[in-house]
């Protein structure tokens, strides 16, 4: 069976040294200093009926007010029961309630503030040395894909593939996050600095990309059905301990980070013979791994 | 239901005009003469067991052997009984065969020239003028994404969302073209001169992107399993004229082209606040649509 991408060419490498390396083999030897763990309360796991769990990390860095909103309704239960209603091909799938009757739990800000960008100071970017059709200046910062302007001091999150973001009405509702989408295709970076993004997928995301799609307009599914019913969703922080998932990023500051970009941008391997000398912000996504059992948590 | 993108917008916009237009408006409204119908042996219709139809076009201008392979291979019955094998998250779906007992129809070169590129000559076209991560000229030609190198003189389609490729063993294979995949996530450009495409998914590609995500490495499928079986896989013009679908893609020549990217680049309007001024090739793809029924075939 012919493979686009040569699972054998790990194979005949290490028949054949020296083994050009790949991304992939980059972060796996990544040092253990070149990972950062994310907090406990920073990870939303969404339980689904019929089984499949999908993992969301929180970006407060990014919207604070919207995922604390989002940590109390986890908390408060608020989306126990709630739907994937939304599956839209080559855009996002959208999950959650907007259950007027039912009203927020305690602590939710019901009309947050615009968080589409925050302030670049603060920040320590590494930037993407790559040019950008959206923006003048992408990178990373605190592990998560984020285009700025020195101009006007100010960064925003970008809309990559499973990027979270918080769904609203029209301009110039900003949305309180008890409706998420999540980007299931090309990145839908016009939605940059229009809408508040609050988190990524970091498992688990094909519970969201791999459901049939909605037959009705923008992917909704019809007045009554939907695609998966929602258990529950907990903060990683509310299991007890020795049961929370845990996972790390690679920190865009490290030496590992830095190779891993430029190997991302010019392959040449047993299967890529033409490096292209360039990547796209949302083609070098940051590396997210679990926490091996070994480490430190 | 609060909704990400607006299908309550035009809803509003009815009642309050002017209405800000969208990318979608003017594809819309775009003249009859501005649409370009794709010929019928250049539609590769795959049934699958169980129903559903996904329908490729093929971009014979770009890689006319391998191209021709596969019009020798559907209308030889090569795939009838194949498989999707493949899918992999964030990547793509891959079906097909390459089952050696069975043989190649005749008309099929197993060992096609790299058609990863073309001579830029004899195309003319048209500039997205926004950067590319990638290459320096990126564009549309024929109704096709793609990047080019005026020093070299060549010419290559791009690894958009949809675009079907012809799945192969390590450098210096080319594949026959046998087995084919379609990109079912952020745009795969790393792929770009490395690998033949073929053409692109214009119906049905959720009939691969909403598959069930194969277990083993790199989404394959555990031996003996399969994502989907394929009933048979055909040219339009095999049909008889009545049954045949048609497509027609929008000249990149046209002033509705141009009012379209100048839009996909520039959301402003119910929902967008902020347009970006900017947006990238695999962002703009080529608007395509089914062939009007009043329309000259």
């Amino acid at each position: 069976m012919r493979l686009l991408l040569a699972a054998s060419a790990f194979v005949l490498a290490a028949a054949a040294p020296p083994p050009a390396s790949t991304p992939t083999d980059i972060v796996n030897s990544a040092p253990a200093s070149a990972w950062r763990t994310i907090p406990a309360d920073e990870l939303m796991l969404i339980e689904f009926e019929g089984g499949g769990r999908t993992i969301v990390q929180l970006a407060p860095a990014f919207a604070p007010i919207h995922v604390a909103n989002m940590q109390a309704m986890a908390r408060g239960g608020y989306w126990d029961g709630a739907t994937v209603y939304r599956v839209q091909e080559n855009y996002v799938a959208q999950w959650g309630t907007n259950d007027a009757k039912k009203g927020f739990p305690a602590g939710v800000r019901p009309k947050p503030p615009r968080e589409y960008e925050r302030r670049l100071a603060g920040l320590s970017p590494v930037s993407l040395p790559y040019p950008d059709s959206y923006s003048r200046h992408v990178g990373y910062a605190l592990g998560w894909p984020m285009a700025w302007d020195p101009k006007r001091g100010t960064a925003n999150l970008t809309h990559c593939y499973a990027m979270v973001g918080v769904g609203r009405d029209l301009f110039p509702d900003t949305g309180a996050g008890g409706e998420l989408y999540a980007v299931i295709g090309q990145a839908t970076r016009q939605l940059d600095r229009n809408i508040a993004l609050a988190g990524r997928v970091v498992e688990g995301i094909e519970n969201l990309s791999a459901l049939p799609r909605g037959t009705e307009a923008l992917g909704i599914y019809k007045e009554g059905t939907f695609a998966r019913r929602i258990v529950r969703v907990r903060l990683a922080s509310q299991l007890p301990e020795a049961q929370r998932p845990s996972f790390q990023y690679l920190d865009e500051h490290s030496p590992s980070f830095a190779a891993y970009i430029h190997k991302r941008a010019n392959r040449k391997d047993a299967f890529y013979e033409v490096p292209l000398g360039g990547v796209d912000l949302c083609n070098a996504p940051v590396p997210v791994r679990r926490t091996p059992a070994h480490s430190a948590r």
